[in-house]
């Protein structure tokens, strides 16, 4: 498998391999801070065995599933399931999916899927042979073997993974039970939540009266007000900060920001609570709502994310059909200066707070995102993101924020991952892009070799732990 | 001419050129494939002698006189005809605008026309002396020589270029009389028709009800609605297709998709006819007519060709004087996630409908094109467009694209020039370029020479096959 | 310093870098042409000894301040003094500002603030000694000892940077004392005015009237209309060309430009004298003068330059206490492609004018501004501005941009500085930059040596003087 050379994604000088190599063995055995990601802690909680390679690997991967449907190959066949329950079914026969996938392996060359994979077959799974249509069910059952022992247990390879915190994404009315449970197990390092409230400020969606009902019953007291809506979002805050959390996630399309009278932000909430809050109603209470978790964080003290940009559900019929995450997610053209700016002007030059940024739009990496964080106290730059989560994406994000921001108003990497196993391929990926990237400023003399040094590991680990708290 | 030394575009690297010379001589003697141009069909048609090198290479290429015209050279000196017929009178010696060209030969230095240019010079007609204000004469005579003798006739340049398929650009009103011609001509390759409406969907504009009438005597019938316009457009698709079509071509601003109820559809034909549409209904209207054509293409299979985002006309004294295609043209930001929706929605589901979309605006690459085309199964990515044929512009498409949407999603190249002499230079250009992409994936292990050899051959041929169904 | 090596920012490819080399000597000694920045025309024409390093190179370095607030340290820290009169007050010892600047010096690495401070501390002071806090004194001392001797004083260092013209820009108010006193100074070089008349326009900003007094105060007569503020203008730039200007300046946030009818333009300066006018009367006279500019452009002959698209003081705590750049300016996303379309429509075609176009936001090179400076005659696309003053960023400039307007539609280096010291600091690098990208063109055989030589001579050089009308 190319794609594991030792020196894979490093420049091909000479000059610049042989730093990059230095560097990258500074910082590849470091733990991993991964404090942003989508594993399902249940995961690790009960401990069981994974079923099967298709289900650990294709059928929850939003990734593999894009490309597929993009090449024609039905989600069925992938095994997603159609929630409208209307024929095909999903393809059932593990064995038969990972055929389908592995019919398909050459769409992802020169994409991070493909690397990320290749990486769990062999470092993970510890398989030589090259996957392709032939080899497929030989592949299938070495895997299947592997998950059948007690070293592929999730928590054993969490303690293999090295890794230092997990942190997992969790609903407002989480009760974070699979946590509670963690807390009392010994992995190596800490699995802690993060409070992700979205649903309850998304007043125009059909389902936000069950989410407030859902956050009464997890503890947040009867909600009649937006003022008692925050008051039970600033209960549950505690909540998950007792539980290890030091962070909140906010994912909104447009960044908009702004205070509303608190009589505008009731009548929003009584409209919403009458079904009648429209999509504009929405954006500013969304908008609203942000400066009050920004408020919250700078006396709880959970720094705050926001993910900015993604238009979900793009596919309206694939919506229908499979629910989100399905890989119909399109990014939109987005505004920070003007949209943060009554957020931070309210919060951002107190040091309490701290706000990561994270986009999809790289056209704003130079020319909002890097000069805000360089001037602003409390803000960060989030890691590339998604579709920049790549060799190509992580070297952009460097050379277009690096200059302006420094990276010390950088958050470091974040794998975002709801594929377990893809944890320590990303971090891996990462640490040799950035190692590449700082020896090619080293080759042209831009820094020395001992900063680079101190750069590397503080983009492998020093600045992700400290971004988020995590001492 | 240092333009073409035989490594010319490659990375200096001796192990990125070394795997690049490796995979262009893979791909460079495949046929051409030019699925979308705008090479006259009378040239082929005729086979008449080019006339001399001004009216061929100059006169006619945007490119050139955009740039000339930029450094104050008048559009007049180059041959250009005004059509307001007043004074000054263009040039008609073409010696002396071969000349005026020669003199700003410096201009083009590092541009893609100067590549064009000095592969059309050197390796179509032979010339090894180096253009200069001194050598202008000299170089202009051996080109008339060329150009009187057999060899250099439009057929033989064309089975000299080794092209399987050349599709034109033709308007809908179009008689397509020369491709009947060059039917029952042995070529060693096809010439096709596409089909491109725009000029019945701009009722604002003051020439439709013109371009209507020149429609119905096309063969469309009587068009009193809109219905009938679809109808007619339909029939003359068929007719198109009958003639080796596999595409039809659209050009718009802002590439703004919806369906609008048939009453308002047929009330803005009404406006139109009485030459009252506004901008706004013009800008619906193509939004619908849009629909349209995606909703023809899915039962007769022609491939939908959309180029959007090029401002035309922008500088309105040049366009009076001179008329359109002058180098007047400006690209806009382009939004396609929120334009494209409704058209994705209706038919992006159904793999018998293929939409290639093309843009100016390349921060849309990473942004918005390469997820919806990785997403989309109608959908792929056209190659890059216009300013962005280039050296940089070609590689930076690769970069941005191909980690989100491999290139499995992209249409292969199309040369879209009207210099029917450069379409060798273009795709040899295009083929160094992703040589030396795919050499430098193979330097830093990211795939390995077999798969870069595949790829190789289907970033030059296979692909543009493929999407434009040319098989 | 590692930042110094001889070598420095060139490719580590050896062919690329020898190249570089070669072009880099070629045009390092060529003498500084600086048509846009702010220096202080005080400095000069005083030619005091500078008071200490902090004052020199810390307190008013925005980039410097920026990039410490962004991690904490307080403005106040660094010698900034609040306008609000509040306490805490700002640091007065000089000594305990160079160390809070050194404590942090490794926030910088990999910034062009760290080339550049590097640069002026080897190459202007000759300090060999690294900086960091163990250093911070000795370096400190080293530069007082250095800033007492004659060496040291502004004429001395204007003559030893090799500065053939210096432009500073200054209020359409200034009474341009400074630059009489110069006139009459051997400096080996101009010193020359530029006109910014911004404050003028912005007729929704509290200071204006009294902005309008000191026109009429400095020689603009009585100013009862808008006619009448336009022919004030009109003899100001009369006066400042008489001094040795040749150009004017505009900033921006949006670059729109649009002629009103003179009845419009008269109502809006009404309003404004009656302290009524909104932010969008605002933006609507912003488009008028600027039309107007361009009109007296044409008559005059003085170069208008454009910087757009930068939001002043984004951090409404940080103007309020600080006043304006103190680092708190953020870009927004900008549009030219519509917006200066009238304004280029009147007057673009027109070789009389000359118009020079900054940004800050980079999707806008390749996709507006390459394209509308490649086709209009009276276009140049400004040097990279600001953020994009770097290394990555010139090198983006130049990759996307001379593809489509080759290298004749740029208007050469300006280093924007208000940091005298980092004049010759400033060129060195972009000229080292440029050098490098040719050397790269060179060793890829799209240009030969020759080729890049002139080129690299234009880019340090010529184009600047010719754009800027300096010959």
């Amino acid at each position: 498998m190319t794609g594991l050379h030792e020196d894979r994604y490093f420049d091909p000088d000479p000059v610049v391999r042989q730093h990059a190599r230095v560097l990258y063995d500074q910082s590849r055995a470091l733990p991993i801070i991964s404090p942003h990601g989508h594993v399902d802690p249940a995961i690790l909680a009960s401990n069981d065995a994974f079923q099967d390679p298709a289900s650990l690997m294709i059928t929850p991967d939003h990734y593999i599933l894009r490309m597929l449907y993009s090449r024609g190959v039905p989600l069925e066949s992938l095994g997603v399931a159609p929630i409208d329950g209307k024929p095909p079914h999903a393809e059932r026969d593990p064995r038969k999916i990972w055929q389908t996938f592995a019919d398909h392996w050459q769409l992802f060359r020169a994409t991070p899927t493909r690397a990320w994979l290749e990486y769990e077959l062999r470092e993970v799974f510890g398989i030589q042979r090259e996957l392709d249509s032939a080899s497929a069910p030989l592949v299938y059952d070495a895997i299947v073997e592997r998950l059948q022992s007690p070293e592929f247990r999730p928590r054993a390879l969490f303690k293999r993974f090295n890794i230092e915190v997990l942190a997992t994404t969790d609903a407002a009315s989480d009760t974070l039970e699979h946590h509670k449970t963690l807390r009392n197990v010994e992995l190596g390092g800490r699995v802690i939540p993060t409070l992700r409230p979205d649903a309850l400020f998304r007043i125009a969606a059909p389902g936000w009266s069950a989410e407030v009902a859902r956050l009464e019953h997890a503890g947040g007291g009867t909600i009649g007000s937006c003022a008692e809506l925050v008051r039970a979002l600033a209960r549950r805050r505690a909540d998950f900060k007792a539980m290890g959390a030091t962070a909140t996630d906010h994912a909104i399309v447009i960044p908009r920001t702004e205070r509303l009278k608190d009589s505008e932000a009731e009548r929003l909430f009584t409209k919403a609570g009458q079904r009648a809050a429209t999509e504009d109603d929405q954006a500013r209470f969304e908008a609203h709502l942000l400066m009050e978790m920004a408020r919250l964080s700078v006396d709880d003290g959970l720094v705050m994310q926001l993910h900015a940009g993604s238009l979900r559900d793009h596919n309206e019929l694939v919506h229908r059909r499979f629910g989100a995450d399905r890989g119909g997610d399109i990014p939109v053209a987005t505004e920070f200066t003007r949209n943060l700016r009554p957020l931070l002007n309210a919060y951002g030059n107190d040091t309490r707070f701290q706000l990561i940024v994270f986009t999809l739009d790289e056209s704003t990496y130079s020319r909002e995102l890097a000069p805000l964080a360089s001037h602003y106290p409390a803000m960060l730059l989030g890691a590339p993101w998604w579709f920049h989560d790549s060799i190509e994406g992580l070297t952009r994000f460097r050379r277009q924020t690096t200059e302006t921001a420094g990276i010390g108003n950088t958050a470091g990497f974040t794998d975002d991952t709801r594929a377990f196993c893809s944890i320590p391929a990303r971090h891996d990926l990462a640490r040799r892009v950035d190692a590449n990237y700082l020896g090619g400023l080293v080759a042209r003399h831009v820094i020395d070799m001992a900063e680079a040094s101190e750069m590397a590991k503080a983009l492998a680990y020093d600045l992700a732990r400290r971004a988020y708290r995590l001492t």
